[in-house]
Protein backbone atom coordinates (compact mmCIF):
# COMPACT_ATOMS: atom_id res chain seq x y z
CA UNK A 1 0.00 0.00 0.00
CA UNK A 2 1.49 3.56 -0.81
CA UNK A 3 -0.18 5.23 1.90
CA UNK A 4 1.53 5.95 5.17
CA UNK A 5 -0.35 4.74 8.36
CA UNK A 6 -0.47 7.81 9.55
CA UNK A 7 -2.34 9.30 6.13
CA UNK A 8 -4.84 6.27 6.03
CA UNK A 9 -5.48 7.30 9.73
CA UNK A 10 -6.42 11.09 8.68
CA UNK A 11 -8.32 9.72 6.33
CA UNK A 12 -10.49 8.48 8.44
CA UNK A 13 -10.60 11.48 10.17
CA UNK A 14 -8.67 10.07 13.38
CA UNK A 15 -4.82 10.71 14.56
CA UNK A 16 -2.60 8.65 16.88
CA UNK A 17 -3.40 9.69 20.34
CA UNK A 18 -0.48 10.11 23.17
CA UNK A 19 0.18 6.84 24.81
CA UNK A 20 -1.81 6.30 27.86
CA UNK A 21 0.11 5.63 31.25
CA UNK A 22 -0.68 3.07 33.11
CA UNK A 23 -3.26 3.01 35.30
CA UNK A 24 -1.69 0.64 38.00
CA UNK A 25 1.64 -0.87 39.50
CA UNK A 26 2.61 -2.02 35.48
CA UNK A 27 3.95 -1.03 32.27
CA UNK A 28 1.77 -0.29 29.61
CA UNK A 29 3.45 -1.92 26.45
CA UNK A 30 6.71 -4.39 26.39
CA UNK A 31 8.62 -6.35 23.96
CA UNK A 32 10.02 -9.91 24.26
CA UNK A 33 11.44 -11.42 21.00
CA UNK A 34 10.09 -9.87 17.58
CA UNK A 35 6.93 -9.87 19.45
CA UNK A 36 4.94 -6.62 21.01
CA UNK A 37 2.00 -6.60 23.89
CA UNK A 38 0.39 -3.89 25.24
CA UNK A 39 -1.77 -3.70 28.60
CA UNK A 40 -5.55 -3.56 28.65
CA UNK A 41 -6.82 -0.16 27.04
CA UNK A 42 -9.47 1.88 27.63
CA UNK A 43 -11.42 4.26 25.67
CA UNK A 44 -10.06 6.88 27.06
CA UNK A 45 -9.34 10.91 25.48
CA UNK A 46 -6.53 12.13 27.65
CA UNK A 47 -7.21 11.06 31.27
CA UNK A 48 -11.05 11.07 30.53
CA UNK A 49 -12.56 8.28 30.19
CA UNK A 50 -14.77 8.90 27.23
CA UNK A 51 -17.14 5.90 27.67
CA UNK A 52 -18.49 4.78 30.92
CA UNK A 53 -21.22 2.20 31.42
CA UNK A 54 -22.42 -1.15 30.38
CA UNK A 55 -23.23 -1.80 26.31
CA UNK A 56 -26.76 -3.06 26.05
CA UNK A 57 -27.78 -1.02 28.79
CA UNK A 58 -26.22 2.72 29.27
CA UNK A 59 -24.94 2.32 25.71
CA UNK A 60 -25.87 1.35 22.33
CA UNK A 61 -23.58 -1.09 20.71
CA UNK A 62 -22.80 1.92 18.16
CA UNK A 63 -21.18 3.35 21.36
CA UNK A 64 -19.18 0.23 22.33
CA UNK A 65 -18.19 -0.03 18.70
CA UNK A 66 -16.90 3.85 18.57
CA UNK A 67 -15.61 2.47 22.70
CA UNK A 68 -13.36 -0.08 21.16
CA UNK A 69 -11.88 1.81 17.98
CA UNK A 70 -10.82 4.31 20.56
CA UNK A 71 -9.56 2.19 22.95
CA UNK A 72 -7.87 0.16 19.61
CA UNK A 73 -6.08 3.55 19.02
CA UNK A 74 -4.96 4.07 22.63
CA UNK A 75 -3.11 0.65 21.95
CA UNK A 76 -1.70 1.50 18.50
CA UNK A 77 0.15 4.94 20.27
CA UNK A 78 1.67 1.82 22.81
CA UNK A 79 2.65 -0.49 19.57
CA UNK A 80 4.22 2.95 17.94
CA UNK A 81 6.04 3.75 20.82
CA UNK A 82 7.17 0.30 20.98
CA UNK A 83 8.06 -0.17 17.86
CA UNK A 84 9.40 3.04 17.30
CA UNK A 85 6.83 3.62 14.49
CA UNK A 86 4.11 1.82 13.22
CA UNK A 87 5.86 1.64 9.90
CA UNK A 88 7.77 -1.04 11.95
CA UNK A 89 5.12 -3.52 12.78
CA UNK A 90 5.13 -6.30 10.11
CA UNK A 91 1.81 -7.98 11.57
CA UNK A 92 -0.80 -7.34 13.79
CA UNK A 93 -1.59 -10.90 15.56
CA UNK A 94 -4.02 -11.09 18.05
CA UNK A 95 -6.74 -8.68 20.11
CA UNK A 96 -7.70 -9.61 23.63
CA UNK A 97 -11.13 -7.61 23.60
CA UNK A 98 -13.34 -7.53 26.75
CA UNK A 99 -16.87 -5.72 26.38
CA UNK A 100 -18.60 -4.47 29.51
CA UNK A 101 -22.46 -6.28 29.40
CA UNK A 102 -25.71 -5.47 30.22
CA UNK A 103 -27.50 -9.09 30.92
CA UNK A 104 -28.72 -10.49 27.90
CA UNK A 105 -26.34 -8.32 25.70
CA UNK A 106 -24.35 -10.85 22.86
CA UNK A 107 -23.36 -8.66 20.43
CA UNK A 108 -19.64 -8.45 21.30
CA UNK A 109 -18.16 -9.61 18.21
CA UNK A 110 -20.15 -6.51 16.58
CA UNK A 111 -18.45 -3.89 19.15
CA UNK A 112 -15.25 -5.54 18.72
CA UNK A 113 -15.10 -5.17 15.41
CA UNK A 114 -14.55 -1.15 15.86
CA UNK A 115 -10.90 -2.07 16.65
CA UNK A 116 -10.58 -4.72 14.09
CA UNK A 117 -11.73 -3.20 11.04
CA UNK A 118 -9.60 -0.30 12.09
CA UNK A 119 -6.44 -2.63 11.74
CA UNK A 120 -7.72 -3.93 8.88
CA UNK A 121 -8.36 -0.41 6.98
CA UNK A 122 -4.65 0.63 8.63
CA UNK A 123 -2.32 -2.76 8.15
CA UNK A 124 -4.31 -4.27 5.34
CA UNK A 125 -3.87 -8.20 5.39
CA UNK A 126 -0.99 -7.31 8.13
CA UNK A 127 -3.94 -6.38 10.11
CA UNK A 128 -5.50 -9.42 9.69
CA UNK A 129 -5.13 -10.47 13.41
CA UNK A 130 -6.88 -13.09 15.95
CA UNK A 131 -8.98 -12.13 18.47
CA UNK A 132 -11.42 -13.15 21.56
CA UNK A 133 -14.22 -11.12 22.27
CA UNK A 134 -16.37 -11.90 25.40
CA UNK A 135 -18.43 -9.90 27.78
CA UNK A 136 -17.87 -9.00 30.90
CA UNK A 137 -19.83 -7.70 34.06
CA UNK A 138 -17.62 -5.43 35.00
CA UNK A 139 -14.42 -3.10 33.76
CA UNK A 140 -12.16 -1.42 35.27
CA UNK A 141 -13.43 2.67 36.01
CA UNK A 142 -16.70 1.50 34.79
CA UNK A 143 -15.17 1.31 31.16
CA UNK A 144 -17.22 -0.05 27.83
CA UNK A 145 -14.64 -1.99 26.72
CA UNK A 146 -11.15 -2.85 27.54
CA UNK A 147 -8.57 -4.55 24.46
CA UNK A 148 -5.01 -5.48 24.49
CA UNK A 149 -3.04 -6.08 21.31
CA UNK A 150 -0.05 -8.56 20.28
CA UNK A 151 2.12 -7.43 16.94
CA UNK A 152 4.91 -8.93 15.37
CA UNK A 153 7.82 -6.52 14.84
CA UNK A 154 11.09 -7.71 12.03
CA UNK B 1 1.37 -43.64 20.46
CA UNK B 2 0.84 -45.86 17.33
CA UNK B 3 -2.72 -44.49 16.03
CA UNK B 4 -3.02 -41.17 14.01
CA UNK B 5 -5.00 -38.10 15.53
CA UNK B 6 -7.56 -39.13 13.48
CA UNK B 7 -7.76 -42.48 14.60
CA UNK B 8 -7.99 -41.48 18.25
CA UNK B 9 -10.60 -38.92 17.09
CA UNK B 10 -12.66 -41.88 15.11
CA UNK B 11 -12.26 -44.28 18.49
CA UNK B 12 -14.18 -41.70 20.31
CA UNK B 13 -17.01 -40.90 18.04
CA UNK B 14 -15.83 -37.51 17.03
CA UNK B 15 -14.28 -36.11 13.83
CA UNK B 16 -12.86 -33.01 12.54
CA UNK B 17 -15.19 -30.47 11.12
CA UNK B 18 -14.72 -27.92 8.64
CA UNK B 19 -12.47 -24.93 10.44
CA UNK B 20 -15.47 -22.36 11.14
CA UNK B 21 -15.17 -19.06 9.52
CA UNK B 22 -14.36 -15.51 11.41
CA UNK B 23 -17.87 -14.31 12.56
CA UNK B 24 -16.17 -10.79 12.69
CA UNK B 25 -13.32 -9.06 11.03
CA UNK B 26 -10.70 -10.61 12.29
CA UNK B 27 -8.74 -14.42 10.80
CA UNK B 28 -9.41 -17.68 12.94
CA UNK B 29 -6.02 -18.90 13.23
CA UNK B 30 -2.37 -17.41 12.22
CA UNK B 31 0.90 -18.65 12.80
CA UNK B 32 3.67 -16.53 14.37
CA UNK B 33 6.80 -17.83 14.92
CA UNK B 34 6.20 -21.01 15.83
CA UNK B 35 3.27 -20.54 17.60
CA UNK B 36 0.17 -21.25 16.01
CA UNK B 37 -3.35 -19.38 17.91
CA UNK B 38 -6.95 -19.59 17.14
CA UNK B 39 -9.03 -17.05 17.49
CA UNK B 40 -11.99 -17.77 20.44
CA UNK B 41 -14.06 -20.42 19.17
CA UNK B 42 -17.63 -21.03 19.30
CA UNK B 43 -19.91 -24.45 19.91
CA UNK B 44 -20.57 -24.60 16.29
CA UNK B 45 -22.02 -27.53 13.51
CA UNK B 46 -21.72 -25.83 10.46
CA UNK B 47 -23.38 -22.51 10.80
CA UNK B 48 -25.08 -23.63 13.82
CA UNK B 49 -24.80 -22.39 17.25
CA UNK B 50 -25.46 -26.05 19.07
CA UNK B 51 -25.10 -24.70 23.06
CA UNK B 52 -26.91 -21.37 23.57
CA UNK B 53 -27.84 -20.35 27.04
CA UNK B 54 -25.89 -20.01 30.39
CA UNK B 55 -24.47 -22.63 32.21
CA UNK B 56 -26.02 -23.16 35.94
CA UNK B 57 -29.44 -22.12 33.96
CA UNK B 58 -30.85 -22.91 30.97
CA UNK B 59 -27.94 -25.62 30.34
CA UNK B 60 -26.57 -28.32 32.94
CA UNK B 61 -22.83 -28.72 33.32
CA UNK B 62 -23.11 -31.36 31.29
CA UNK B 63 -23.73 -29.33 28.61
CA UNK B 64 -21.50 -27.00 28.99
CA UNK B 65 -18.85 -29.73 28.88
CA UNK B 66 -20.01 -30.73 25.82
CA UNK B 67 -19.92 -27.63 24.44
CA UNK B 68 -16.36 -27.03 25.28
CA UNK B 69 -15.66 -30.35 23.74
CA UNK B 70 -17.15 -28.89 20.60
CA UNK B 71 -15.38 -25.52 20.40
CA UNK B 72 -12.43 -27.76 20.80
CA UNK B 73 -12.97 -29.64 17.70
CA UNK B 74 -13.69 -26.54 16.17
CA UNK B 75 -10.24 -25.49 17.42
CA UNK B 76 -8.52 -27.97 16.35
CA UNK B 77 -9.75 -27.68 12.61
CA UNK B 78 -8.14 -24.55 13.16
CA UNK B 79 -4.86 -25.54 13.85
CA UNK B 80 -5.01 -28.32 11.57
CA UNK B 81 -5.61 -26.00 8.31
CA UNK B 82 -2.71 -23.97 9.77
CA UNK B 83 -0.47 -26.16 10.59
CA UNK B 84 -0.87 -28.45 7.19
CA UNK B 85 -2.45 -31.09 9.48
CA UNK B 86 -2.74 -32.05 13.44
CA UNK B 87 0.02 -34.48 13.04
CA UNK B 88 2.79 -31.45 12.66
CA UNK B 89 1.88 -29.79 16.37
CA UNK B 90 4.31 -30.26 18.59
CA UNK B 91 2.51 -29.98 21.38
CA UNK B 92 -0.95 -27.57 22.62
CA UNK B 93 0.70 -25.39 24.74
CA UNK B 94 -2.44 -23.11 25.91
CA UNK B 95 -6.37 -23.11 26.56
CA UNK B 96 -8.04 -19.86 26.76
CA UNK B 97 -11.05 -20.54 28.76
CA UNK B 98 -14.71 -18.37 28.75
CA UNK B 99 -17.71 -19.91 29.92
CA UNK B 100 -21.07 -18.33 30.03
CA UNK B 101 -22.21 -18.44 33.75
CA UNK B 102 -25.07 -18.39 35.15
CA UNK B 103 -24.63 -16.45 38.97
CA UNK B 104 -23.75 -18.54 41.29
CA UNK B 105 -22.22 -21.52 38.72
CA UNK B 106 -18.70 -21.97 39.70
CA UNK B 107 -18.00 -25.20 37.95
CA UNK B 108 -15.91 -23.16 35.21
CA UNK B 109 -13.35 -25.98 35.36
CA UNK B 110 -15.32 -28.85 35.44
CA UNK B 111 -16.67 -27.60 32.15
CA UNK B 112 -13.48 -27.11 30.55
CA UNK B 113 -12.40 -30.62 30.97
CA UNK B 114 -14.61 -31.17 28.13
CA UNK B 115 -12.04 -29.37 26.41
CA UNK B 116 -8.71 -30.32 28.05
CA UNK B 117 -9.65 -34.32 28.15
CA UNK B 118 -10.07 -33.99 24.67
CA UNK B 119 -6.65 -32.41 23.92
CA UNK B 120 -5.24 -35.30 26.32
CA UNK B 121 -6.44 -38.15 24.55
CA UNK B 122 -5.72 -36.94 21.02
CA UNK B 123 -1.85 -35.78 21.69
CA UNK B 124 -1.11 -37.61 25.15
CA UNK B 125 1.90 -35.71 27.18
CA UNK B 126 2.22 -33.30 24.27
CA UNK B 127 -2.07 -32.09 24.80
CA UNK B 128 -0.80 -30.78 28.45
CA UNK B 129 -1.42 -27.78 28.10
CA UNK B 130 -2.06 -24.94 30.53
CA UNK B 131 -5.13 -22.79 30.78
CA UNK B 132 -7.18 -20.11 32.38
CA UNK B 133 -11.35 -21.19 32.80
CA UNK B 134 -13.39 -18.50 33.76
CA UNK B 135 -16.92 -17.20 34.05
CA UNK B 136 -18.39 -14.44 32.10
CA UNK B 137 -21.71 -13.18 32.35
CA UNK B 138 -22.45 -12.55 28.78
CA UNK B 139 -20.95 -14.69 25.82
CA UNK B 140 -21.21 -13.60 21.30
CA UNK B 141 -24.58 -14.92 20.46
CA UNK B 142 -25.37 -16.43 23.60
CA UNK B 143 -22.90 -19.68 23.25
CA UNK B 144 -22.14 -21.58 26.11
CA UNK B 145 -18.73 -21.31 26.24
CA UNK B 146 -15.64 -19.74 24.30
CA UNK B 147 -12.42 -20.90 23.89
CA UNK B 148 -8.99 -20.22 22.16
CA UNK B 149 -6.08 -22.15 21.36
CA UNK B 150 -2.02 -21.93 21.03
CA UNK B 151 0.21 -24.74 19.83
CA UNK B 152 3.61 -25.41 18.70
CA UNK B 153 4.97 -26.17 15.66
CA UNK B 154 8.44 -27.59 14.60
CA UNK C 1 19.86 -5.68 43.06
CA UNK C 2 22.16 -7.10 45.54
CA UNK C 3 19.58 -8.98 47.76
CA UNK C 4 18.19 -12.76 46.71
CA UNK C 5 14.46 -12.65 45.70
CA UNK C 6 13.94 -15.34 48.58
CA UNK C 7 15.20 -12.88 50.56
CA UNK C 8 13.22 -9.92 49.30
CA UNK C 9 10.07 -11.82 49.45
CA UNK C 10 11.22 -12.47 53.38
CA UNK C 11 11.34 -8.78 54.00
CA UNK C 12 7.65 -8.63 53.23
CA UNK C 13 7.04 -11.73 55.87
CA UNK C 14 6.46 -14.09 52.73
CA UNK C 15 7.51 -17.41 51.74
CA UNK C 16 7.25 -19.00 48.40
CA UNK C 17 4.83 -21.67 48.84
CA UNK C 18 4.55 -25.36 47.15
CA UNK C 19 3.51 -24.88 43.52
CA UNK C 20 -0.23 -25.91 43.43
CA UNK C 21 -1.25 -28.83 41.48
CA UNK C 22 -3.49 -28.03 38.82
CA UNK C 23 -7.57 -28.26 39.85
CA UNK C 24 -8.44 -29.77 35.93
CA UNK C 25 -6.86 -32.28 33.01
CA UNK C 26 -4.13 -29.65 32.66
CA UNK C 27 -0.81 -28.42 33.68
CA UNK C 28 -0.19 -25.61 35.97
CA UNK C 29 3.10 -24.17 33.92
CA UNK C 30 5.17 -25.19 30.72
CA UNK C 31 8.00 -23.56 28.43
CA UNK C 32 7.63 -22.72 25.12
CA UNK C 33 11.04 -21.49 23.75
CA UNK C 34 12.39 -18.78 26.42
CA UNK C 35 8.53 -18.07 27.74
CA UNK C 36 7.08 -19.45 30.87
CA UNK C 37 3.55 -19.35 31.23
CA UNK C 38 1.55 -20.29 33.91
CA UNK C 39 -2.25 -21.32 34.45
CA UNK C 40 -4.59 -19.00 35.81
CA UNK C 41 -3.86 -19.37 39.94
CA UNK C 42 -5.98 -18.99 42.45
CA UNK C 43 -5.42 -17.77 46.05
CA UNK C 44 -5.09 -20.74 47.82
CA UNK C 45 -2.73 -21.48 51.04
CA UNK C 46 -2.14 -25.43 50.43
CA UNK C 47 -5.84 -27.44 49.80
CA UNK C 48 -7.59 -24.10 51.47
CA UNK C 49 -9.56 -21.80 49.22
CA UNK C 50 -8.48 -18.50 51.38
CA UNK C 51 -10.73 -16.11 49.24
CA UNK C 52 -13.77 -16.78 48.15
CA UNK C 53 -16.52 -14.43 47.26
CA UNK C 54 -17.06 -11.61 45.05
CA UNK C 55 -15.15 -8.37 45.10
CA UNK C 56 -17.42 -5.48 46.47
CA UNK C 57 -20.25 -7.83 48.26
CA UNK C 58 -18.65 -10.25 50.04
CA UNK C 59 -15.43 -9.48 50.20
CA UNK C 60 -13.72 -5.87 50.47
CA UNK C 61 -11.13 -4.15 47.81
CA UNK C 62 -8.80 -4.89 50.63
CA UNK C 63 -9.42 -8.34 50.35
CA UNK C 64 -9.17 -8.61 47.05
CA UNK C 65 -6.26 -7.04 47.03
CA UNK C 66 -4.64 -9.81 49.34
CA UNK C 67 -6.36 -12.84 47.31
CA UNK C 68 -4.30 -11.11 44.53
CA UNK C 69 -1.08 -11.39 46.09
CA UNK C 70 -1.78 -14.56 47.26
CA UNK C 71 -2.47 -15.84 43.81
CA UNK C 72 1.05 -14.66 42.04
CA UNK C 73 2.84 -16.18 45.37
CA UNK C 74 1.55 -19.63 43.94
CA UNK C 75 2.03 -18.00 40.23
CA UNK C 76 5.53 -17.41 41.31
CA UNK C 77 5.70 -20.78 42.70
CA UNK C 78 4.83 -22.33 39.22
CA UNK C 79 7.76 -20.27 37.60
CA UNK C 80 10.35 -21.01 40.39
CA UNK C 81 9.55 -24.91 39.39
CA UNK C 82 9.45 -24.65 35.60
CA UNK C 83 12.64 -22.07 36.21
CA UNK C 84 14.77 -23.91 38.01
CA UNK C 85 14.62 -21.10 40.26
CA UNK C 86 12.95 -17.00 40.07
CA UNK C 87 17.10 -16.14 39.65
CA UNK C 88 16.50 -17.39 36.17
CA UNK C 89 13.87 -15.93 35.47
CA UNK C 90 14.81 -12.46 33.36
CA UNK C 91 11.54 -10.66 33.25
CA UNK C 92 8.12 -11.24 34.03
CA UNK C 93 6.11 -10.21 31.15
CA UNK C 94 2.39 -10.49 31.25
CA UNK C 95 -0.20 -10.30 34.00
CA UNK C 96 -3.67 -12.04 33.06
CA UNK C 97 -6.10 -10.97 35.70
CA UNK C 98 -9.39 -11.73 36.82
CA UNK C 99 -11.59 -10.80 39.66
CA UNK C 100 -14.97 -11.85 40.85
CA UNK C 101 -16.91 -8.98 40.63
CA UNK C 102 -20.25 -7.82 42.33
CA UNK C 103 -22.22 -5.56 40.25
CA UNK C 104 -21.03 -2.01 40.74
CA UNK C 105 -17.21 -2.95 41.75
CA UNK C 106 -14.68 -1.38 39.19
CA UNK C 107 -11.84 -1.50 41.22
CA UNK C 108 -10.37 -3.91 39.43
CA UNK C 109 -6.74 -2.69 38.98
CA UNK C 110 -6.28 -1.71 42.74
CA UNK C 111 -7.15 -5.32 43.27
CA UNK C 112 -4.57 -6.34 40.73
CA UNK C 113 -1.92 -4.01 42.33
CA UNK C 114 -1.84 -6.76 44.82
CA UNK C 115 0.21 -8.99 42.55
CA UNK C 116 1.58 -6.42 40.29
CA UNK C 117 3.51 -4.35 43.09
CA UNK C 118 4.75 -7.58 44.34
CA UNK C 119 5.95 -8.42 41.22
CA UNK C 120 8.09 -5.06 41.33
CA UNK C 121 9.03 -5.30 44.51
CA UNK C 122 11.17 -8.55 44.22
CA UNK C 123 12.12 -8.42 40.43
CA UNK C 124 12.43 -4.63 40.23
CA UNK C 125 12.88 -3.29 36.91
CA UNK C 126 12.32 -7.06 35.44
CA UNK C 127 9.01 -7.23 37.21
CA UNK C 128 7.78 -4.56 35.08
CA UNK C 129 4.77 -6.36 33.29
CA UNK C 130 1.98 -5.72 30.95
CA UNK C 131 -1.35 -6.32 31.85
CA UNK C 132 -4.71 -6.87 31.32
CA UNK C 133 -7.13 -6.64 35.12
CA UNK C 134 -11.01 -7.42 34.23
CA UNK C 135 -14.14 -8.17 35.89
CA UNK C 136 -16.26 -11.46 36.30
CA UNK C 137 -19.64 -12.57 37.42
CA UNK C 138 -18.14 -16.20 38.58
CA UNK C 139 -14.97 -17.61 38.89
CA UNK C 140 -13.97 -21.45 39.43
CA UNK C 141 -14.48 -22.55 43.23
CA UNK C 142 -16.17 -19.26 43.58
CA UNK C 143 -12.69 -18.02 44.31
CA UNK C 144 -12.46 -13.53 44.49
CA UNK C 145 -9.66 -13.92 42.00
CA UNK C 146 -7.85 -15.62 39.28
CA UNK C 147 -4.55 -14.75 37.36
CA UNK C 148 -1.99 -16.15 35.02
CA UNK C 149 1.69 -15.23 34.82
CA UNK C 150 4.32 -15.18 31.82
CA UNK C 151 8.31 -14.55 32.06
CA UNK C 152 10.60 -14.94 30.09
CA UNK C 153 13.87 -16.83 30.77
CA UNK C 154 17.66 -16.83 29.13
Amino acid sequence: MSQTIAERLQDLGLELPHAPEAVGAYVPVLRTGNLIMTSGQLPTIGKELTFQGKVGQQLTKEDGRNAAQLACLNALAQLDKAAGGLENIVRIIRLEGFVQSADGFTEQPYVMNGASELLIHLFGDHGRHTRFAVGCNELPLNAAVELALWAEVA
